[in-house]
């Protein structure tokens, strides 16, 4: 491995391989405060310097068959990073961050090529140089790659306008053990299956990612956020639904339910809450649900947009809270994963899990995971909120907190976790933007089929066929 | 068979297996009038009642190992419906018209399930009966159908708004050899790879489609057509490029290039020619390239659209022809394929094609489709218009016009169509809309790599192993 990546590029320290050996979730976070518990270490860390570099190492990697993990940011919250070794002897973690280049710009045709390592802020940074932007806000951003959101199907938080991050895929570079594969040569075609959303969401089982083409806009010269209460959860998913059928969905919109309306509510003295909720209720919203709506373009494009955006919401019932609350989510939007760890000391368990659903389908899915969660775990807070609205459904975000089992920590979560999975299964999907990775692969038969997974299986063969690409994940 | 389906739904006469034996391609065409030219003709005909039955003609197929080839409208144009029999002995159409089904409407969610075989006009009657439409008009429509727009990854007239055919599935049912299979249970998902993209647009190969789940839109109130003349082919790309990448696009945008617009003023003379030609020189548009846009919606939608188009339009130097020339558009739409007929009877050779690209190789593209074309046809027009705009890029649509060469027109085609292939090979995608069947066939490894190819085949192998479906087509 020395020779291809140069001996530098190849760490075998406890140090190195400890931080590749894990994401983020909360499982994650309780496995490395726990002495006690164990968990799989990559046996090395290699460091690529570009795509080349990517497919030799790979090549290496059939000859002595190794395992790989592709690794980016490391913020995979269902284990997608977990140096899992299937039947090999031993497990690399490939780690990309050396994938740091903006390959190329073709303003006319809005596409941008950046390598797989490159990290959200600095691909914004770097875009930015061009008058440009991807737009692509995960609450993971900070941390998270170009790679990982394309091998996850990441959405992000101002996706109602930019659309997911599989949507500004043009193409895709990949290193697979049997050499390099290059998708996408138009913005549509009809050339057979889309292989690029083949590639995307492959989660490292298909293929390396090594560099992505991606849609591009203008930096935007005005972001409006603001807020708005809606009387309940019914009147707040059906604007946003009203939203979502009529082109005037805002490029972020995001309806917290009540549950989290509340505790926005108590933990944000800053918004005056009892004078906010007295001038609610004069207004007959008691139960408020908040709504953050965002719009981001040149300042002709928002005033259109949001015109229409906000006739709609009046119509609704929807009574403005103000730029405060808008600005106040926007600033705070990246704090929830360190919160996380403040909450961990004292003794609280703290996750969230998502899904998505048709419409006709949303209030019966929130209401069986809230249920399915609450019979585990007895007492706990759960929260929701709609993050991504389309035309035929939106997705559904929960934030569950409840004192720790300090018996058995990890048993007590995995339950509660077991008990949503089963109640999103046959309504929802399993993830709407958090990907399979180990957690969330028990699950995946019941919604692509038996079939889904044979063929899966089947490309996976095609392109692996001695299974060295992050064994155990997805499939 | 008959046991399945019943005997009078096993056909085998001279004129039912005639019927399915060929699409609409010039050398469909050519081939059904030259008595000298042989062509495959499947050995029956097999008409099931449902998606259980098709699931049951598919077992009948396995175990005697007959060839399927899945017809639906029988507009391919690209051989997609031909009976080749690869390496099986005997090989049926099996006709989908007795699908003709709309099993479910979910209003709430906007989707409405269709099965396989209804056609487009019957699609939009059995919707409007729910206040619903699908929006999806390809030039085929008349006789088209669900499971083969969906099988094809059809484009429709209107989808720079309604969107590909490909963005309304939200779910699809097939049968395969190894069983149903379906697929789609959320807008959106991060649950790995999209496999509804991979049974969109695998040409009957993967599976027959005998249900899709859609999304649909109100039937508008307001449809507002209208023409407006760019000065020259730069202009009117750019002046497109901007409506697409300002959320400015009409549902319909269509920007024929200045020899297409010079055969229709030729051929319109209700548009009082000389006139016309006059009003624009005055205002500097002396070589024309209409602009067809449309806005489908309520009468608000459609006037806050509109508003925004127009604007930028004007900005873009276009000047307004009136609602005559889109109206008179509108109204002819579907009148192409008649006219060929017509023109194969007067000596004449006439076929289109078409293809994508990125905004940056849409000149080139255009240019070298036509040198290739002219290269090889000696005298001929070669017309070419925009038909689908998007952020990126755009599709490219040639109509091709010369004298047929009579000792030779089937191969007088094939060489110009090999040589507008080869042009398209690099710079944009062998297929927008048509699909790949077999002439395109032999194009799509160099867009989709030989490891594209490889994974198409092991995807087939696991639902289709004694490859009954579908032989010679796509890969």
């Amino acid at each position: 491995m020395s020779e291809v990546v140069g001996a530098e590029n190849v760490l075998v320290d406890d140090a190195a391989r400890l931080a590749r050996a894990t994401g983020l979730s909360y499982l994650d976070l309780l496995r490395r405060r726990s002495p006690s518990v164990e968990f799989p270490v990559p046996d090395a860390v290699v460091l690529p310097a570009g795509p080349d570099e990517v497919q030799a190492v790979l090549d290496v990697c059939v000859r002595h068959d190794i395992g790989v993990v592709p690794f980016g940011g490391g913020t995979s919250v269902v284990g997608g990073v977990a140096a899992l070794r299937g039947d090999k002897a031993s497990v690399i973690a490939l780690d990309l961050v050396r994938l740091d280049a903006l390959v190329s710009v073709d303003a006319e045709s809005r596409i941008a090529v950046l390598q797989a390592g490159v990290r959200g802020p600095e691909a914004e940074r770097l875009l930015g140089e061009h008058g440009l932007t991807l737009g692509h806000i995960p609450q993971s951003w900070e941390r998270a790659t170009i790679g990982g959101f394309a091998a996850t199907r990441s959405a992000g938080q101002a996706s109602s306008g930019y659309g997911r991050f599989e949507d500004m895929v043009t193409g895709v570079r990949l290193a697979t053990p049997r050499g390099e594969w290059k998708l996408g040569v138009a913005p549509a075609s009809a050339a057979g299956p889309d292989l690029r959303q083949l590639a995307v969401g492959s989660e490292g089982t298909l293929g390396v990612i090594t560099e992505v083409a991606l849609r591009v806009r203008p930096t935007p010269a005005v972001k409006r956020y603001e807020g708005y209460a809606l009387p309940g959860w019914a009147a707040g998913a059906d604007a946003v639904r009203d939203l979502a059928q009529h082109h005037a969905l805002a490029d972020v919109t995001r309806l917290s339910d009540v549950d989290e309306t509340e505790v926005s509510l108590a933990l944000n003295a800053g918004l005056k809450t009892a004078a906010l909720r007295r001038y609610l209720a004069a207004r007959g919203v008691r139960r408020p649900c908040f709504l953050i709506v965002g719009w981001e373009g040149s300042a002709h494009e928002v005033a259109v947009r949001r015109r229409e955006t906000v006739r709609r919401l009046k119509a609704a019932g929807a009574v403005r809270v103000g730029k405060a609350l808008g600005e106040s989510w926007r600033h705070g939007r990246f704090a929830g994963p360190r919160q996380r760890d403040a909450l961990l000391d004292r003794g609280i368990c703290v996750e969230t899990l998502e899904t998505a659903a048709y419409w006709s389908n949303v209030d019966e899915l929130r209401d069986d995971v809230r249920a399915g969660l609450t019979a585990s775990l007895g007492r706990a807070i759960v929260m929701c909120h709609v993050s991504h609205a389309y035309e035929t459904g939106a997705s559904l975000y929960f934030t569950v907190l409840t004192a720790r089992d300090e018996a058995d920590p990890i048993g007590q979560w995995q339950r509660a976790k077991a008990a949503a999975c089963e109640a999103i299964t046959g309504l929802g999907t399993i993830s709407h933007h958090h990907a399979v990775g180990v957690d969330h692969a028990p699950y995946l038969s019941a919604e692509i089929g038996s079939l889904g997974v044979e063929v899966l299986r089947a490309a996976k063969s095609a392109v692996d066929p001695t299974g060295i690409l992050n064994p155990g994940k997805l499939i």
